[in-house]
């Protein structure tokens, strides 16, 4: 896609250049395929500019997306070994977030999701990362197990120029509203409804 | 995205691992954001399980997709180096492709985009990699630069197991008739509509 023009110039009183490096917030959402894996590809791209980049995965299995996972271990490591990109951290909920000293237990899902938003918020406030991708993410807004309102408040307020994507369908109208960029990723056509499975390389 | 179920099974008197183990021909089209972004993701992914990785861009100028370029180059070293994941080669038409004697001369962008594809041509014959990406590759068959006709005739001779990925708005009724997996990417929001420009690590 072209990088193209603005439709309008806003009356806000700041350069282009200032305008330009504001944080954004993405929300990927839609019954297709592709919001995490172009959530993936973004933090792709935020590596190779030097952005610091981290990946909170809000689901219950720590088999799932482990493809990318070893990506971007190997561009972690490309980082320290040859002084490219940036760093990334990559934690998955799966039974416990990897900081967590409950980590292997059979938790509660709620609490655990609650536990993972209380240290992304955390680390907002204290600016620790570039580029955040909080993948599946709707889901504990839409059960309740994270409220929405807090959340983007806590966005809304968070300092210097982190970036945020999140990604996962039924995503609350309030986090539309509030995200820079809002992309609906929609199924035409699944190989599944041929009745085929997932194969690696391809799924996951 | 669980990796779920079927929801029919086929009567092709193919075993599941038969009809798993099916090269993939995958469109993302729409106007929104995400499609490359997307299939960049999925080459990730075909990367870490051994696949190896060809993407030819189908786009003017060489400065797009930086990012991502030298992120999958650092893949590349990593699996050089460190025996993980699997070869990557990127290809961009911008003033001439790669592998051509023409390189750097202001060509004619319909026989760029004729000879593009006749090299992939060439290469899905031989069986030259296990993932390829066509990036913006929807626009040379709008324009009528590349026969539609021949390229789903030619995607479906493929010997092997070589998934292909396209990218680009307004792909092809045909092509989508073709494809096993399409997903439009719809525009909700765009920072761009509130006047901001791309910004490095963002937008490239």
């Amino acid at each position: 896609m072209p990088k193209g023009q603005p439709v309008s110039i806003p009356d806000d009183g700041l350069s282009t250049r200032a305008r330009r490096n504001q944080p954004v917030l993405a929300v990927h959402t839609g019954a297709g395929k592709g919001k995490s894996t172009a959530a993936f590809g973004m933090a792709l791209r935020a590596w190779n500019a030097g952005l610091a980049v981290a990946v909170f995965q809000f689901v219950k299995s720590a088999k799932w997306k482990v493809g990318e996972e070893s990506a971007f271990a190997a561009l972690d490591r490309a980082h320290t070994d040859h002084g490219v990109g940036a760093p990334v951290q990559w934690h998955k909920m799966g039974s416990g977030w990897s900081w967590s000293r409950r980590q292997g237990e059979e938790s509660d899902h709620a609490a655990a999701a609650a536990e993972g938003w209380a240290e992304i918020s955390r680390r907002l406030a204290a600016g620790a990362h570039d580029f955040y991708v909080l993948d599946e993410f709707t889901y504990p807004l839409k059960w309740g197990w994270i409220d929405t309102d807090e959340v983007i408040a806590t966005l809304a307020a968070r300092p210097g120029n982190q970036h945020v994507v999140i990604t996962g369908r039924d995503a609350p109208p309030a986090l539309i509203e509030a995200a820079d960029l809002v992309t609906e990723m929609t199924k035409v056509k699944h190989p599944m409804d041929a009745g085929r499975k997932g194969q690696k390389g391809i799924e996951w």
